[in-house]
């Protein structure tokens, strides 16, 4: 079941044919799911930026930073140098060192000169803390789970509690793995702007829909209202031509499509976004001083992705909510799906 | 009329006695309003933080840039130093000169030492575009315009077309000043957060009032709809003992509380908040090297905060909104009133 | 007299013809110089990016602020869209608001549309505090002192006590204008890097010379040692196609650059650094929803421009000392020349 | 043998007793030193902060990135909150997954409650490329060498080629570990602040040493001049209160003491200076709204941190260099000496 399933569409703009991520063409999708006994409840979930060689060829990136109370791994040097260079991993937050390793590996397996004769590899790994369904403490993601996850990339993709979701939370919902997209005309030409969510934010009581509904799950007495530990990841992606700036600013629109769902952006939740472009390459190792001529989408027109930027990410967290049936996990915990409540009378 | 009149409360927690940002004790606010012939709607604010010499006792501060296409000055030092030093001024954009010169020429008449034997002191103005409504190349706004706001300063203040609101649009619609407060209960004593915003956002049909209608005045056909060259400016102030990188946070959920009113950020739109706090104040030349012990809210707490930034912000537009009624101004653009559409059958 | 002329030459990459800023085709300088009685030293400077109308065509820039308690208008803008649409102007910190209105003025002059039918403008203007050596309290700065430093613009330029460096202290030594350029071969192409420094920083004594000579202007008695309340504005231009996240890390090596003269960057002192390129212009209105294709330096030879901007910039910086004759003003303050203390045994 | 012992003094501040970041009272520093076979020149150096449960009692903190061509882990929630809550391991850009997953586990034995009834936490790893003289490739760095060089901390410190620093080098020559503090005198009363580098940066030919010599290890025709692929950090410490905005001030300043020793913060280097507070702690769970009344250092007084953390840096650089003895390495590389060169005729 998907968000449109449940009348949960957002915005103006039309969707692309899957209303996912991987309607900008190149990009796959890979889940790992872990469920396991009563207390294991998590995964990883792979995003492959394009189908070549990302350390050979890397991609224009961005990131954004809502609020930084997580542990993501490899942000600064994107900033930095407004690129990627590896595959884009989600976990949970103490999955990411098996998942950073795992990528290392994976990028030297190809390009053995890596650390030796040439730089090294700077691995973007993205988490949110599925503590409540999930018996974190057992640390039990490992690198053979994240090479599962790349290696099972395609472009039809699964929403809801797979991969990295699995055990996340949202609006004391079950949350998880969600996407959407955006179908955009500039010029003549057809583009995509998609986004792949990890929702595990929220505090109950908080969510709305986009028709104003307020969705309080603490009505059903059987869910409670724990205090919230959670985050939420943001993967923008466009076809469109841009440069690393406006890259940036479209990664920040995903703070206003988190907003619109109901949050403010609790203390306690890692709310980050990462935007790439994959209208141009990067070489690693440019035989001339000056990269081929790239055009770039003009600023005065950077409002069509800004609104395309919250849109699809409002509608991957409603995805995200709608996809994700319920689950008990760890301690006995649960969460109730949001098409439960919406089904009832 | 204010926003609760037309029923656009937002949120859970419970407002101040005024709903407004002088709920937070010792603040003052005062306009200027300029309304002359067929083209100035025009005007100037003032904050006054406190009742005392603002440059000798100067407060805790932070600025959150939502989106940085925007004139405003003196933001740098206050995110360097975390404090402010003058009066906070609001005006169009090309008064933000005049209203500088005119804070630098207040601050020499209480305290003639400065630039002299002490250091110069920072301005801090901040601007929308009014020139749909006003005519923005006529300059009209003056020093004594600035000066006229600030002796106007009270406890008691006004919303909508006034001051700096007074050619303000947003979301198509009539905009201007508007103010909002919460109450906070923390460990038996009470504070208050109070937002002051500055409405000039928003593009016509975007608009999303608390209960999730849409409004969109292109459907009454006389208003039409212009591309948008808008802004927003959000002022927080709290009397909760918070430290700057606090405020900072603090800020940055204004963010939240615009988009809830169905913006995206739009690439247009300088955005931008800023955050004080009066529990403490800075002395100048303090006489020792530390300053006397303070206490500080606990981060674990600061979630109450984040609530209300967002809460008084959103209903802070609602409130700008609601009070502004209908104008015709510059080369005969006119603008109606959200109130006048509300009460429409 | 010119730091060469000194002896003080840094780095090892070779200068341009005139060692200036203006070695970037198409930029100009102008200054405009107020000497009047005893008190008043003080004055403004502009820097032309290109010799059309840049509200029209304006060009790439980014900002890197290293200690912000400073006064610069415009900043923000720049860091937002990356880009500059006005002339540079330089003068003491009270004079901002006369210069930002000056460019409002002019920048309507050139394009009548602004605020009316097009958007508004973004006056860039930066500054240091003047205040020893000029009564910095009398606001001498008038918008004509602006247009009479645009209209003076011209590709030879003076450095030392001109223009806003007129009544500015560096290192305890009379400061002011300062400008080296770096000529640059890449791929076979010849580019060069200029640098514009308004040096006004520095404690006395800190002051480190190229062989690592220390000078101390104290030993001087006559000289003293008042509290620092300085800064230092460095303006830096390229013809090297570079975008503007390119623009940003360029910028940020004149942090680098101020240090190697032996600061650390205190405290009171606006630290300010802003990059700009000429290679390519960006249209106000593009006409196409793309920019046509441009290239841009791979990251991987960036280390030249870095290695530039820092030599650059640690260069003007001993131009300003070395062009700077001895000065008495305000209050009878006088600063002593760095040549005369060089050349006495 | 440390930078004195070289006549490498740097600044005017006079250093601790141990000129280390040792003086730093509580805080403790382990090394484990890996040198294996002909390629395994690497470690882990971990710096504990106090000598207490850092994860039940926080301390301020604050990032600087000079260049942020890095890998480290846990800077972006220091950021946002201001704060660190395990011990700072440093080690080569490989074995950040490993030693994060050691603090993790280290987190979880000293408080059994983390990810299940209280939030994760934020591991703080910090990392260089050791790959010239290290075989990076073969991941070396374990969990339980992370382990082991927590356990291994104390008061006195090895400088040098150890731990973290074991296959470091600097400016063409040998680096690794090097430290610095200076004694700072408020008010009467008596304080410290500290620096450790591990310094693995700068080109052949840049070093620049107090006096003001250019030191060229290239004359030495055996040692080469490979392209850099290093990376500098520094972590400051001090007893001062103060508050994490200025902290974040204070870490800025390592940029300023990176540039005297002669850098212009190539591209492909990780220069990043981590600075904490040990004068105040933060509960994980405070009982009270409110944290208890703490002073602050006035900013008219934070020149002398400023200074003392720049000279710190600095001086911490030669003493790395001072303190490494030769060394050869993975497929034969070889780096010579600081001290080898500064005794040779």
């Amino acid at each position: 079941m998907r968000a449109r399933d449940l009348g949960l569409a957002w915005g103006e703009l039309p969707p692309g044919a899957r209303n996912a991520i991987t309607d900008v063409p190149g990009i796959r999708v890979g889940h790992r799911t872990r469920v396991e006994g009563a207390a294991i409840r998590t995964g990883v979930t792979a995003i492959l930026p394009h189908g070549g060689n990302i350390f050979r060829e890397k991609l224009p990136a961005a990131i954004h930073v809502v609020n930084g109370f997580g542990k993501s791994a490899g942000l600064m040097q994107v900033e930095e140098l407004g690129e990627i260079e590896t595959p884009i991993l989600l976990t949970n937050t103490f999955g990411v060192p098996a998942c950073a390793e795992a990528i290392i590996r994976h990028a030297i397996a190809g390009e053995p000169r890596i650390g030796r004769e040439t730089s090294t590899v700077n691995p973007v790994v993205m988490e949110c803390n599925d503590g409540h369904l999930n018996d974190i403490q057992a640390l039990a993601v490992t690198r053979e789970d994240a090479e599962a996850a790349i290696a099972a990339a395609g472009e039809a993709m699964e929403s809801g509690a797979v991969g990295a979701g699995t055990g996340m939370s949202c609006y004391g919902l079950k949350g998880g793995i969600g996407t959407a997209s955006r179908r955009l005309s500039i010029d003549g030409e057809t583009f995509h702007l998609g986004a792949l969510v990890l929702a595990n934010f929220g505090r109950p009581g908080d969510l709305r829909l986009p028709d104003g509904r307020r969705i309080d799950p603490r009505a059903d007495r059987g869910l409670g209202a724990p205090p919230e530990r959670g985050s939420v990841i943001v993967v923008l992606a466009t076809d469109v031509p841009v440069e690393g700036r406006q890259l940036r600013r479209v990664a920040a629109r995903a703070g206003a499509g988190i907003a619109w769902t109901g949050s403010f952006w609790g203390h306690g939740s890692g709310d980050i976004a990462l935007a790439f472009g994959t209208a141009h390459r990067l070489p690693h190792e440019p035989e001339a001083a000056f990269l081929p001529p790239r055009r770039a989408l003009s600023e005065s027109r950077i409002d069509l992705l800004f609104r395309a930027a919250a849109e699809a990410t409002a509608e991957a967290v409603m995805d995200a909510l709608a996809a994700a049936g319920p689950m008990e996990g760890f301690a006995g915990h649960r969460r109730g799906a949001l098409r439960d409540l919406l089904s009832a009378p």
